[in-house]
């Protein structure tokens, strides 16, 4: 299989721009989306590759991304969605319109994403859609209703996704993100010692592995967390 | 405790009948609501409760259900969200109207129901809140991403709920409903032999059964099947 | 359907009581069996029911119990299995000895027993049986893999007895007990406060509201948990 | 971290050849151990690795083992528990005695083996040790009892140490095997179309990137299955 293109969705944290410069590294050409394509430039220009302004929530934002993705270069082998919106907050305080936000971004625009790449390699037979998924998908915590209704959802996506178009040649994984992701040496969450923060350049290393599994043995889901962290 | 009055809300179904007609039995002054109250005249007269017009999915119309019930007799003591909707297909040819709709009615609009149903209990320091879930609420089955979505966050939010409610005196609790919901003795899915699909009235004794637990040892999700499903 | 006949095995603590109680008061004639029948012989009186002993670990004992009870009035309807052994401590300092043990009476007797009542069950269709597990069941804790081997064990043996089973008209269960039970009300962890360990006559109560389920709506896993317990 | 010695238990079959040959190539020195080492020495050979005879099920003979691997090259830095047993049948007919050697090689062995392990590496701060699971440890099938059992034990006791342990820097990792392992080209289950079965080279290739995978994200389990299995 000779996987070369892939879309990063949401783009714009650290974890986004790890997998993109992995990818890039690993030989796969590269494109990256978020709300604000000028957050993006200098990633870009880094990994030789196209930066493009795409709201996940919008419909018709999606469909013009993937045609003009597929315009500049081709229809993505391998499509990540990093892209999440959350609220906190007792129960009872919780503003709607929040909530409408979080099940949007988290859930709804990773529907729209993987539904456009996957019209495009279901004819081929092949290509991989990975969906960046937290804890809170598997575990709903308290006073965090909307992200809990959104990583959920996600994660139902996700599996539906997998049994359907597995058998299909298509590679779906959902990858629980346990713990606060690193932001550098000087994040302040450091206190709990070396590593206690997920490392976003580790992070990237087991979505290129899962990504570079063999079709007899592949992984739908998978959980990463620091070796300190309890759970 | 002395639990008076419930409130059930996606009434229409033989569940919900079932759970206003027990729930009446047993003691309680019970309210119905729906996206059309017409239909629920029938039901409202034969347990002696009131039928309400509500779009759930709609914040201004659940803000006014809560107020009206709670003017017609008081607050409820137990909500149930009985309400979902889904739709079916290849993933690649679903409507994204149709997830968004799935979203907003089987999750958000239990979030606003639970929502207001809290706001009213949190301060008396008890009350219920059940909602209905679905098998498709911890399974993601293929060729239904959209169902998956909606229960698996309905799931995400009762837990969230139930993580932080419980605490504070209030009962949530989630119903894993896991086969079809028999529609009376000449259902034509009946071919699976006596007792082949849920009961509605038997469903209900376990809703009941949960509603009366002694705080001392809550269950926040059951799931329920009939003998011959497989699972 | 007319059960009247249970046997309790690994009686002698709180549950084990109260469940007996709770059994007998429904009209059911209800047998007791622990390692020591002397312990028993105060409850047995109470609830006008026999007392056996039994080594749940050892098959020829459990044969002989089965044989004894049928002798005594007929195959037990229902049998619930309650017995449990833990050690605890660093992984490394763990006695095999102990962990064997674990094993042997959390879920090889759980077999042993289950199986001599399936024996008389399924000739008949019908008939209930009970085990009790533990949070220590679906979340293996540190300084506690004995009794996390041996409860998962337990969950296995019933989720897989259920599969089979339930389509011949036996209704297994599986109970998740997620806190401690009390021991009375001097019971000196109780300072969680009212109701902060689960009440035996509680959890009992939910049992035999499973026995009682429809065969269209079975249960087959309840979690029960104090209000106050963070999970 | 320069980890050189790995050692896996319950070698001969395809999984554990495969195992042993690719942490070969990757640099490590790779002992392997079965009931009968006699099976192991042409993969010995080949791996220019040392072949050890062990029964997991007993104390002393696993004791033996660790001070022999000792002995010969310095203790391991990576554990591998491979060996399983299985017995199936209809609930009522299971033999006693072949659920007790189900338990004892499925989970028991993979304490011992474990708990060897660990004693070594955790005053070093660091190693690996993973366990071989299998569907039967998330999904009790019927006519399968015994197999769920043994290998829902494992995952608890891979849970319970993954909680321990990985705070002193031990990496604990669970395999979720999710289908049968392919024997090769002519493997008569192989009617399921290319790659219907697991390759064990492919598997290994997993067990590799979770061994290097770095301690700010680590895995405690991963699932792997065929792209046709229907899950």
């Amino acid at each position: 299989m000779d996987y070369r293109r892939a879309l990063i969705v949401g783009a714009g944290s650290g974890l986004s721009a790890s997998l993109a410069r992995l990818f890039a590294k690993s030989g796969m050409n590269v494109a990256v989306a978020a709300r604000r394509a000028e957050n993006l430039a200098a990633l870009a220009q880094e990994i030789g590759g196209k930066a493009f302004t795409c709201d996940s929530t919008d419909r018709d934002q999606v469909d013009k991304l993937f045609a003009d993705v597929e315009a500049a270069g081709g229809a993505p082998d391998v499509v990540v969605y990093n892209a999440s919106y959350r609220t906190r907050g007792p129960f009872v305080d919780l503003d709607p319109v929040e909530v409408e936000r979080a099940l949007a971004v988290t859930a709804y625009g990773g529907f729209l994403v993987a539904q456009q790449a996957a019209k495009r390699m279901v004819p081929k037979g092949h290509g991989a859609i990975m969906l960046t998924g937290a804890s809170a998908g598997v575990k709903g915590y308290p006073q965090s209703a909307p992200f809990a209704m959104g990583k959920f959802a996600l994660r139902g996506l996700a599996q539906s996704m997998a049994r359907e178009l597995a058998p299909k040649g298509l590679h779906v994984a959902h990858f629980v993100i346990d713990g606060g992701i690193s932001r550098g040496p000087d994040d302040p969450r450091g206190g709990r010692g070396p590593d206690g923060l997920l490392a976003p350049s580790a992070i990237a290393e087991t979505y290129l592995h899962v990504h570079d599994q063999a079709r007899s043995a592949w992984t739908w889901e998978v959980e990463l967390r620091p070796w300190v962290e309890s759970f």
